[in-house]
């Protein structure tokens, strides 16, 4: 059990470390598309915070971060990503959405379930960033098309999500 | 002139937005490296904050940022790189540290240059965080191998680097 828990926390830095490297592909990606850099800018300083915090956390409890196999969960959700453009973009923009509310969901319960209380307080701090960094998402999506467009298009990808997280191998690991 | 000076803004937002990158790059290529991950990932913060301030700077004048051709400076530094562990991690940093230090010098004369007094303030309020940038490569490098061994092998990039800078085309770019 505690080995578990140390490996969610592993995993849990890797996603925060994921989230800023996605955040910051993005600007690299699309140097003409200035409504995203501020935006995505202020969400990758955000996430390598939430990064260095579990960092400290896993230090504190003597645990070390490294190399770690990942659920197949985010690999899986970019499948469904279009090649070409705007599509690729907006695909892109709506799967972090549904990564961001997936974490949060993950928050809330991992909140809930666990007994200790540092990692209670931790979970339940972080929910309100990923509910907020999941509206950015969808808020950029909608620059980029028209909203019922992005709204479409996002209730197929969640629908695709629900059938990636059914295939995904049971794993000590955030989206898993 | 006032041409130059926009391309200078646009390929200085380049430079940020590519040290955050790099400094990511790294925590990302090292999972095995603890001493890494903390200090890059505020690295990292620090330089995308900056990214922001040049990005407000740009709008404020009514200037876009964009693709624009990068001086060939970092590129012909990287060169110097070697290719086998550990040996490629220690020249990286050093070559992060030398490029910090030649920011550093031309935020100094940038400051000393223009007549703009918003970017004479701009610029000097950067010089202070590139030389601490500066320090923390040296000193990440000096945690990877003995202080001696990481100080020449500085000295021999710094030789690389004045090749370097005396080769690339003169553009309005930071490092050219």
């Amino acid at each position: 059990m505690l080995e578990e828990q140390a490996a969610l926390l592993v995993d849990h830095a890797h996603c925060e470390k994921k989230a800023a490297g996605t955040a910051l592909n993005l600007i690299f990606r699309y140097p003409q598309h200035g409504f995203l850099h501020a935006p995505l800018s202020r969400l990758a300083r955000e996430e390598l915070s939430h990064f260095e915090q579990v960092l400290r956390l896993l230090a504190s409890r003597g645990l070390r971060f490294g190399a770690q196999r990942p659920s197949a969960y985010a690999g899986r959700l970019r499948r469904s990503i279009r090649t070409h453009e705007p599509a690729r973009l907006l695909d892109t923009l709506l799967c972090c959405a549904l990564i961001e509310a997936r974490s949060c969901e993950r928050f809330q319960l991992l909140s809930e379930a666990t007994s200790d209380a540092e990692l209670r307080s931790f979970y339940a701090g972080l929910l309100a960033c990923e509910a907020r960094h999941q509206g950015i998402y969808v808020a950029l999506a909608c620059e980029l098309v028209p909203a019922g467009e992005g709204r479409a298009r996002l209730a197929e990808l969640a629908h695709e999500e629900a059938r990636v997280l059914a295939s995904v191998p049971p794993l000590p690991r955030m989206h898993a």
